[in-house]
């Protein structure tokens, strides 16, 4: 998940230290910046993530500490005693390699050629192993696939699996497809991304036609027994799926309980233990009971955007 | 807290795994050995503690994986793909230096040579700071003795603060200790270590002349507001007094819940923001009514021993 998400309250407002802050300190003449890990965790994980430099401003590193590395600190600069950090940073960029979306299909039952998408991405960001950001997205559109697939009466439509490639590292997945599959976009009858790890689902964004309102609300109540109700209007669903925001494509982000999500993500700690089993069979209901609704409405759903406010 | 501990369901049993593991795996021909941890943490962090290699037996690398790391370990063995594991230690043993313990008293108003104990370490185990094992029970028998010292009428005898060191490497400071008090050990009417992390109380362990019982009965009854009532018979209190087991000093250990106790004992993450402030002060309270009451006898607790069944 980037820094675009909008319901992790105080993610997107912190983010900004992280990405700019190098630049920023290095115009006021500092050597090195070092942040508080813009992370919920107690551990001694530090929460990493992306930083730009300005193209005229020298480039000094920056690191994260962990928030009880970061504690200590605060304790040793409050007691005025004169404090020397070493900074030892091996992360570099690396050369591009050539990586790919994985693709997969259930075929509607009538308009196979039009397409109802399921999403997650394959890449992680480094230090763990990317088991909430984002193999739970990736399992979840699987087996809701699946669990389509294996219904006696497949809907109207094709219901896609992507999984994207370089969320993390500049979307190169998400513009590859939405440059690939241009021509293909008007028989998108809507596309969702997963991509806040394994907690309950909570519900959707969208963003399609206003008028679409009436199926959105026959949608919460289908997912009323899982109390995945709410429904946020505006946005773009998703990192990935944001490059088809300036088209019509009715555009979906799946919205789970997020109150651990920043104890795990970007860190050493985001393995496989985390994942919350009970959770995820939840999250993956909601996906599979949108994408049949979406893909098995006779008109689909009305295209267009909401600006959110 | 050393292996010797009796209250930390499963610790007991599982440490001689990991101290006597690397010479019975050799005896077998291995050329190293690799452990689940043996705490209870769900992150990345190995759990370590000490290894006693055999004389004649070749001594082989041994080291500890972090449960999750374990998890992945076993999940790549069981599918019968081959493992390959490379390890690079930097563990050593150095030289010994000196350290010292550190000692002050809170001088009683009739009796200042007979002394009660409050006890903790002042070394830690590598890797974490060591704030639950054992800054926590230094800074409650630092407190707990501040407390007594500044009421208006102080107990009959000595309260003595006495932080151990090398309580991890071999228990130094306790055999220090013992030794050059062997004399003064009759005027020492209770003796308390406070080893058990930073958790709320829930009583003592406790070993005297088991006429005591009435008069532990009645600590037990002080401290019922707080919920510190649990009072074991039998054991040694703590490591660093466990050398005086074989006087009839009557030997104290605080009990805390320790229900989190090893998801940061000796790993990187005993760090000071894993304290519990109101915990410590329900922990300090129990230890100065204990340390008042034993010091304020008239006749002194019953001397003796109670062998633990």
């Amino acid at each position: 998940m980037t820094r675009g998400s909008d319901d992790m309250s105080g993610y997107g407002g912190s983010v900004p230290v992280r990405v700019t802050g190098a630049s920023r300190a290095a115009k006021g003449g500092a050597i090195g910046v070092l942040i508080r890990s813009i992370g919920t965790s107690k551990n001694r994980y530090a929460h990493t993530g992306s930083v730009r430099y300005e193209e005229a401003v020298p480039k000094v590193p920056v690191a994260a500490l962990s928030n009880p590395d970061a504690d200590l600190l605060e304790r040793l600069v409050s007691r005025g005693s004169p404090v020397r950090v070493r900074f030892r940073l091996d992360c570099r960029t690396l050369e591009n390699v050539e990586t790919a979306n994985i693709v997969g299909e259930v075929l509607g039952r009538e308009k196979p050629d039009e397409v109802v998408v399921l999403s997650g991405h394959i890449d992680s960001w480094d230090l763990g192993t990317g088991a909430i950001d984002d193999a739970a997205g990736c399992g979840m559109a699987i087996e809701a696939a699946r669990l389509i697939g294996s219904l006696p009466r497949r809907p109207l439509r094709t219901v896609r699996v992507v999984l994207f490639a370089n969320e993390e590292n500049g979307l190169a997945g998400g513009h590859a497809y939405a440059r690939q599959h241009a021509a293909e976009l008007g028989r998108h009858a809507g596309v969702m991304e997963a991509d806040s790890g394994t907690g309950r689902p909570i519900g959707f964004a969208w963003n399609a036609d206003p008028s679409a309102r009436p199926i959105i609300g026959a949608l919460a109540k289908l997912l009323a027994p899982i109390g995945a109700t709410k429904m946020e209007a505006g946005g773009y669903g998703g990192a990935d799926i944001s490059p088809l925001s300036t088209s019509d494509v009715p555009l979906f982000g799946l919205r789970q309980d997020t109150s651990t999500y920043f104890d795990y993500h970007h860190t050493q700690n985001d393995t496989f233990d985390k994942i919350e089993p009970e959770s995820m069979r939840k999250a993956t209901a909601a996906l599979a009971v949108w994408a049949y609704v979406v893909a098995d409405l006779p008109e689909g759903l009305p295209r267009g955007r909401i600006e959110k406010k």
